[in-house]
C-alpha cells in the first residue's frame, strides 16, 4: 500500500523546504498530503518563489492517518505554535514513534509540543538556544537522527535530510543508524 | 542634555514597532538612532510598509551612548540573535540597569542574551514557551515593567509601550509601578 506522508506547513514556509521534500518524496512514488490550520486554501513561502494548495486541515487528521510527518522552516513553525491543533498534531506524531522530520525553524514547533526533552536534535542556528532551554542537546551537524526523530539545519541540508527521510519509511534501520 | 535612544534592528521587523516608536520618541525630543549589525544600509520591515536607513553599527556603540533601549519585534530578532555584537549590546544594556524596552518577538533576543531568568515579562505568545524555558515569567499584559525591562506583546500595545519607555526615560518611576 502506498505509504502517506503529511507535510505541516502554513505560510511563511522557506520555500526549498516545502518544494524540496513535496517533490522528491513524490517521485519516490509516496501520497504527500499538505497539512494546515485551514484546508484547500494557497499557502505561499517567505520568498514568494512556491505556492501550494492544503490538503487538510489539522484538526481533521491524526498521527495515525500517514507513515511519516515532515515540517518545513522558515516562519510558519512561528505561526503553527499558536495553532493548538497543530502542536497537538506535533506531539502526537512524535509519542507515536513514526518518523518526524524536522528542519530549521521547526524545532520551534517541537519545543511548542514539549517533545524535545532529552532528545538529540539539530535545528536553525538562532533557535540552538530554546532547544537547549527546552531539554534538548543541540549539536550543530547537517542531519541528525535520534530515534524517529529527524532534524537538519538549513536548506543546504535538504538532500541528504531527505535521504533520511526516506530511509526511515522505508525502514531502512542499517541507515538511519549509520 | 538631549537623551539618546537606540533602536535595535534589522531587516525583517515588524513594521509599526519601529515606526511608530522612533516618530514618537522623536516628536518627544529625544535623538533616536537606528543600530543595526550594518550602519548606513536601509532596513526594511516584514510588510514592506517602512523603510530607514541605520545609523550606526552595534559593534561601534555601547550601552554607555545611550539612555534607553527599544528592541523592535517581527523577524528583525530571529536574525538579530545570530549576531554576536547585538546579543552582547543587549545583555550589557539590561546589566546597566538603564531601560530596555522589548516588544512581540524582541523578547528572543533577549534570550539569547540570557537576560529573562527570574524575570517577569511579557511577549508574542509564540515565544512565551521559549520565555518561560529560560527561566522567565511570562505573563499576557499589554505592558509589564520588571525594573529597567519594559515588555509588550504586540503592535496593538504600542501606545502604552511607547508611553512607558517615555515614563522611564524621565524616570518618573511613580507612574512605572503604577
Amino acid at each position: 500500500m502506498t505509504k502517506k506522508i503529511a507535510i505541516l506547513a502554513t505560510d511563511y514556509f522557506e520555500d526549498s523546504e516545502l518544494k524540496a521534500p513535496y517533490e522528491r518524496l513524490k517521485d519516490a512514488g509516496f501520497k504527500v498530503l499538505v497539512i494546515c490550520p485551514v484546508a484547500g486554501r494557497e499557502i505561499t513561502g517567505k520568498r514568494g518563489r512556491f505556492t501550494i494548495k492544503t490538503d487538510l486541515a489539522v484538526e481533521s487528521v491524526g498521527a495515525v492517518d500517514f507513515d511519516a510527518l515532515v515540517i518545513p522552516g522558515g516562519y510558519s513553525p512561528d505561526r503553527l505554535r499558536l495553532n493548538p491543533g497543530a502542536v497537538d498534531f506535533t506531539r502526537d506524531f512524535v509519542q507515536s514513534g513514526r518518523p518526524v522530520a524536522a528542519i530549521c525553524h521547526a524545532a520551534q514547533l517541537l519545543i511548542s509540543a514539549k517533545v524535545v526533552k532529552n532528545r538529540t536534535l539539530t535545528c536553525w542556528p538562532s533557535v540552538a538556544v530554546d532547544v537547549e532551554n527546552a531539554g534538548g542537546h543541540y549539536v550543530d551537524e547537517a542531519l541528525v537522527v535520534d530515534r524517529n526523530l529527524i532534524t537538519s539545519r538549513k536548506p543546504e541540508d535538504l538532500p541528504i535530510f531527505i535521504d533520511a527521510i526516506i530511509s526511515a519509511i522505508e525502514g531502512d534501520e542499517a541507515e538511519l543508524s549509520a
